[in-house]
């Protein structure tokens, strides 16, 4: 019988080219893949929630895979976990219905930034945090970000994930690209020590989103560009650009929820 | 004019062979050199107040240099920053008078140990902190580390570091040994979510010596070394054996006090 797990997923996006497989580089569902076909012995393929980029970390990612493995979940994890690199683990593990899907089945995802706003950076956190040592107005960023909130075409901050038609219909090398309408249900920003963080959580977000949004709040905060820019932008006033994007190692997947 | 630069230092010890200076591999002490030589382009030796072994990180590591720049020592800071790689940073620096030394002179040294004590282990924690999956007892710990306040012979919990008779004599090769009589200012244990963090406060330490401890209170946290043992250990009882050391990637040097 054909079983449907659900797993979530830390990582340290450092150590990885990314979530999706690449066949050259090393990537989280490539890790996942080998390690989950190794305790199976059955070849698998791994979805995940959202794809991350190269550099982009982990708390909460969820993936799904199909497996007709009869091992206790909690033991699979146990097993697929001792298999893994320590880059990456699995942190739960449950049995899912069969129309469960890791990315179609879900229904919001958070995603946290950090920054690190101090005149030097600190070693220990240079893989953790994007180093801004200009002084920065939380206030301003957290005002800025409010009206984000709500249904919004974000096309000014990023673009549809590709999804291959491959898929679908067995056509591969075509992509469609899905609307650019996302709901966002928070965006805020505050300071804690000598970071300065970045939330939101959204519906769904359009490939490099958070990274665009936080790289525009930042310019904001630095005073480079008017706090209103960034309703003008979600308005579509194309005399103003968004950006640039802010650097993947500062950036976190927190949570998916079903 | 030969200036004494006293600079504090922070660093992730998993990107050097240890602090002291290796022909063939990074270290803290060979960064830190070659970046004050490039800008002072005088041939330099920096002295640390404490020779942090290979993955031992330092938020507050102590060092000095003679230098016959004049340039201000702020601009120094800045200068020396910008040619050392990302994994090392000064984040003070200030002039001193000549009998400045960085280890000779220090009064108390402050380090910390960070153990992740939860069933699985962080990824992005992976080199930051020892990841004990057993159950352990803060209280346990904590009690049995009280004793070690005072001056007491530590024999058992590590060798006195090598001082090369090099530096003094100019014979090189040979190393003397100090005395193993230590005076322990503050040994703690407390819970901050999933970490436990040992804090260590002494004139001077032994080499391998907080690892030694961590690693004896960990057994005893764990209920497999009766709690009293740490005192007997220090009272030179020989039918006990203290360790194992705990790896170096969880033990940060904190603060170095003149």
């Amino acid at each position: 019988m054909t079983r449907t797990l659900r797993c979530t997923v830390q990582y340290d996006g450092g150590m990885f080219a990314g979530f999706q497989r690449q066949s050259d580089q090393p990537t989280v569902q490539g890790a996942l893949e080998e390690a989950v076909a190794t305790v199976t012995q059955e070849a698998v393929t791994v979805q995940g929630a959202g794809r991350t980029d190269a550099g982009v970390h982990a708390v909460g990612q969820v993936i799904h895979f199909h497996s007709t493995s009869t091992l206790p979940a909690a033991l699979l994890q146990r097993a697929v976990n001792a298999c893994l690199p320590q880059s990456v683990v699995i942190t739960a593990i449950s049995d899912e219905t069969p129309d469960f899907h890791a990315r179609y089945s879900a229904k919001q995802r958070e995603y946290r930034y950090v920054v690190e706003n101090a005149p030097l950076h600190s070693p220990l956190w240079r893989q953790r945090a994007y180093h801004v040592p200009q002084p920065l107005s939380v206030e301003a960023m957290n005002t800025a970000a409010r009206p984000l909130v709500g249904s919004h075409d974000f096309a000014a901050f990023g673009s549809p994930m590709k999804h291959s038609v491959h898929d679908a219909t067995g056509m591969p090398g075509q992509v469609t690209y899905g609307s650019t309408m996302r709901t966002m249900l928070m965006a805020r920003c505050w300071q804690k020590q000598r970071f300065i963080l970045f939330g939101f959580v959204a519906d769904a977000f359009l490939r490099h989103m958070v990274r665009m949004l936080v790289g525009t709040l930042l310019r904001i905060g630095s005073g480079r560009l008017a706090p209103g820019a960034l309703v003008r932008l979600l308005q579509g006033d194309r005399s103003l650009s968004a950006g640039p994007a802010a650097p993947a190692h500062g950036l976190y997947l927190m949570r998916v929820t079903y």
